[in-house]
């Protein structure tokens, strides 16, 4: 299964709505369960240079199943697999992507965003997964 | 000037509508006067091949202020600019990109439709645009 | 849906069985429905730049759900797209990659073939697609 | 020399069965001795962005003759080479890449498995090399 544009428009409309009440103009991006592209917004005033930061963290997120920053562990020094954010074309290990996952515990796609402070991008990015309401 | 929220929110509603009532599933894609992406979305049932086509379209279109179809003029079969559309990491010259401008005739973005034949993708992609009512 | 590993196992055996029957080593590469490679074997004294061909085809042929060559009629002298080919980084619009359906008739993967004369390679690929014997 | 259809056939059913063991679904590539591609499963529920990872694990051993995880000595603080695991388009050196030798000690390709914890993933690829029975 894949996210569906119901979903896709429900959980952007919830993240420029974070981003809105915050006050932080983001980039947000969803990609679907083959780590493809399924919608982007770019919000008035959000840094052009974290676009790509916003698709990559989605991506990432979408790829592995897993939070990016929770990524880092295997990349900061002592970690298992040192490189592991080269491979793929480069890959994002902090904060801001969250995967999706249907109300079975499956993948369904991830959640990218970018354009504040980490934390800020974790908190637009976690109302996004959020206002899809699966109880898993 | 660049296109606001709420122009990429009006374009992309219109071109939804029109490729739901066509019938076909279409991805839409709205690019700045930067050349820059602003807002995507895949349609459930899209061709996923397409994404990056309609992308390149509206980034085309965005880069030279033209509707890609009148670019293939430089390339066709004796025309002044043999490979011109293998510039700028290559360009879409057949239908489906247009630019969009403001009141005052500037450009201020572009959006690039693919999923359907060409010329479904340009009718999505005219109902875009004339979802912004300026007049020129 | 996507194709599985039993569908994955039953298409390259049918490959390698074809390509055995009429004496070609052959390149097989099979991708699932988010355009994806799900499994590649290059035959004993296949030809080695036809691997990277065998995963194109199937590659183009589940990004746009046709059989390649049908893709040629777009960018042929006069088509309705010329330059379609030089999208999505690259794409084969000649034969050797079909697209694999399920029973429902949705798109599920494709089967991508290489090593041969084009007539073989579309030989090869269709028995991988024959093997699963949907009945659309 | 270079491994051979039927050690591929082999040592792919030894891992896949290591990982069906395990329940751990894996990506596993190999490799010949010229450092391309042989052979790809990527079994069912496998984590997508670990496909790039074990044919750059397979590539990698190939390469270079030893395990992935060798090479880390290189590029580690105060290590001889540092950036070493930049070169050939990035290479992998964590574990999971393992060569394959004959029974003369000659290198004829490499195994590389991703999708579990780094220690599975060398599991799996050590059940791939162990299959071939060589006596070195």
């Amino acid at each position: 299964m894949s996210i569906t544009d119901a979903q896709v428009a429900a959980a952007m409309a919830a993240a420029i709505s974070e981003a809105t009440a915050i006050a932080v103009p983001m980039n947000i991006a969803i990609y679907d369960d083959g780590a493809n592209l399924k919608a982007f917004t770019r919000m008035d005033g959000a840094l052009l240079g974290s676009a790509d930061i916003a698709m990559n963290k989605a991506r990432t997120a979408a790829l592995f199943g897993f939070n990016t920053e929770a990524l880092y562990d295997f990349v900061k020094p002592g970690g298992t697999s040192p490189g592991f954010d080269r491979t793929n074309g480069g890959l994002i290990v902090f904060a801001g992507g969250i995967p999706i996952r249907d109300a079975a515990g499956e993948l369904i796609g991830a959640v990218g965003v970018s354009g504040g402070a980490v934390a800020q991008d974790y908190q637009v990015a976690e109302a996004a997964v959020a206002s899809l309401q699966f109880q898993p």
